[in-house]
């Protein structure tokens, strides 16, 4: 990113404390009755009264047109370009079920597929095996498969048929070719390094999915071998303590969304899992630091089930428990979210999405409400989410003058 | 720039005129009492008029939420990427004492500094000696050291402990390492070529740093030695001649506009020292060129005072005399802001500021005023201040178009 250029030589530390509220998956589409969207159906006097005296504006969370999952939905919003810095998806795979990943383990997802003798892959999903059978033979390959060629392996149920699977050791790197032939009936691919650093990993993966397909010969079950893919490694990225001199921490209730943010090196709060408990532990950790990452999950949910009904309900939850920050003073917020979710779609969408900055520095514009047609008059305009941290260490005074 | 790639294949020189109005620091924040920013509150009729008649919008000096100094705002005005653009510090010292340098010059900023005879910085500021005090220095320093290995140099009083450098003379470059140690009770560092291509300056500066130990040795003053920093040269560039087919000229009353001026190639006309005298300076020279840059510096500098009314006095004092360029026909007229400089905040900020782009060609928008919540609901949006200048060739019919 261009602020990368720049941002060593003027950001600074101080007192003043940040707050990054995210309604996951908050921006929507009108109802086809109403003609209103969840935000505008919803009652919330907090959120409102938080745009009327704030600026606001809308985000792009990645570029126009551009449908973010949660992993570049949430980069972009930590203040990194979420095509250059791309989380791989074996990683996304452990974040998501809370596996701890180091910076130099190898994180694979793995698919338990029905495999014949002769490695032709007959089913890529061994029959949607249970969660249950999948934490059978998860325990059965632990036991039986801890290390290869002096590299140390874990495995992990993820559900039905999903497994995660990470290497620990030395002098691994994650270019390897996945053995997925992606089509049925066809042979397992050959696994290969694609670069010289590589081969170790290669030589691991190999021998795994030969160890795994001999241990589930004589198995009762349709999963005989693993398909690996997503091989990946964290990215080599800047944590916001020594990108922006932050001392951060994650409120969160998901497992996924505590990934992300330990993937930039914040701090997560652990026992979250309501949104009053969320806010209950800011107030509790306020004095601890100075960054708060405060992520509210079920604006998403209700819009990926569609539930329209629902999604407005959990909005004015959300808006009566986030009165509270009130109570807390900090140098800068904001409130948006990391994509919009709207219901009539039943899927994460491309949508810029309302978002407001509040600060003793903001201009109040003429924005009223907090929704998506009343924030897009907002004095912000239409900015992107990679943008939204550079003007939260500004307005908290984080930012020196860049030249002379 | 994106810019560079297509310009030269379309920019065309014509008969019509262009004129870039920069109110230094124009935009501002709410007075706390009143609620309004310093152009909300003063009584500017003409900016307001051409606002109406104008396509306005907000522009983004460098990026959102990077303040910048008047380096970068103004370099940005001219049409070039300020972060890839960057006037290194010396030069910029140079240029604000009104210090003419060539394209192969070397400038540096110099601190008298207190430094004890093995080579120990005891005060980085030598007590921060008087102006008056720093001029006899200077004057014995210029009497003993005018040449070093074949390159001339030239010290100038900058003000109290600071002084600025030139060296003159073939094969310099200025890839080289400082002596200042940044830190009191510390050995001078050593002076280093970075590259092979400064080898030349590295050694003019050390001969420099020990010359001047050794002529300050006996005198009655805690200015010691010398500290370099900020070694630079003039950035690469084209100049508006060659770059835009521009025969421009700038009127400025401050060294520091003027000089960021000349890098881009401008013609400076000397001797304006008020508002009213640049207007008449204007009218003088318009029939001499077609791109005007003129720079209107109080109202910066009653922001940094934190003085509200006098921001907004001089505010209205700028409208009466700027309507006086309603007489001179212009293809295209932006005005605009280098930077906000909120009288709240005392300093350059980083919030986007007020544009208007009058042309024959420019859509009115519902815009009525030249504020900052005004501008924001223009047709043109948020913008980035290095992208005025294309706009001005183009509604100028400048720009020839781009494929066929």
């Amino acid at each position: 990113m261009e602020y990368d250029k720049i941002l060593p030589d003027i950001i600074k530390a101080t007192d003043s404390k940040i707050l990054l509220v995210v309604l996951d998956g908050v921006g929507g589409l009108p109802n086809i009755e109403t003609g209103k969207t969840e935000l505008e159906t919803a009652h919330i006097p907090f959120l409102d009264e938080m745009a009327e005296g704030s600026s606001c504006g809308l985000t792009i969370p990645v570029l126009s047109g551009i449908t973010p999952g949660s992993g570049p939905g949430h980069i972009a919003l930590f203040g990194y370009d979420p095509i250059e810095t791309q989380i791989g998806r074996g990683v996304l795979e452990c974040l998501g079920i809370g596996v701890p990943l180091g910076r130099d383990d190898i994180a694979i997802r793995g698919n338990f597929a029905t495999i014949s003798p002769d490695r032709i892959v007959l089913d890529r999903r061994a029959g949607r095996i249970a969660t249950e059978e999948n934490q059978k033979i998860v325990s059965l390959l632990s036991e039986k498969i801890k290390e290869i060629a002096g590299v140390n392996v874990s495995i992990y149920t993820v559900k039905e048929h999903r497994c995660a699977i990470v290497l620990k050791g030395k002098g691994l790197h994650p270019s390897v070719s996945e053995n997925d032939p992606q089509k049925e009936g066809q042979p397992l691919k050959p696994i290969k390094a694609l670069d010289s650093q590589s081969e170790k990993t290669a030589e691991v993966l190999r021998k795994l999915e030969s160890q795994v397909m001999e241990a589930l010969k004589d198995v009762d079950t349709k999963a005989k071998g693993l398909l690996f893919r997503g091989i990946s490694k964290l990215p080599d990225i800047k944590g916001f303590s020594e990108k922006y001199k932050l001392h951060s921490a994650c409120i969160a209730t998901y497992p996924m969304y505590k990934g992300v943010a330990k993937v930039v090196g914040m701090d997560i709060i652990e026992g979250c899992d309501t949104i009053e408990s969320e806010i209950g532990a800011l107030q509790e950790i306020y004095n601890r630091y100075d960054f708060f990452f405060l992520h509210i999950k079920k604006t998403d949910s209700y819009g990926e089930d569609g539930n329209f009904d629902a999604k407005v309900k959990i909005l004015e939850e959300a808006d009566t428990y986030l009165r509270n920050i009130k109570k807390m003073k900090f140098g800068a917020i904001a409130i948006t979210g990391d994509h919009s979710t709207p219901s009539l779609m039943r899927s994460h969408s491309w949508h810029p999405l309302p978002l407001l900055i509040n600060s003793p520095y903001a201009i109040p514009d003429d924005v009223k409400r907090f929704t998506e047609r009343e924030c897009a008059k907002g004095i912000l305009g239409r900015i992107h989410s990679k943008e939204i941290m550079y003007l939260l260490l500004a307005y908290a005074l984080k930012l020196d003058k860049f030249g002379a």
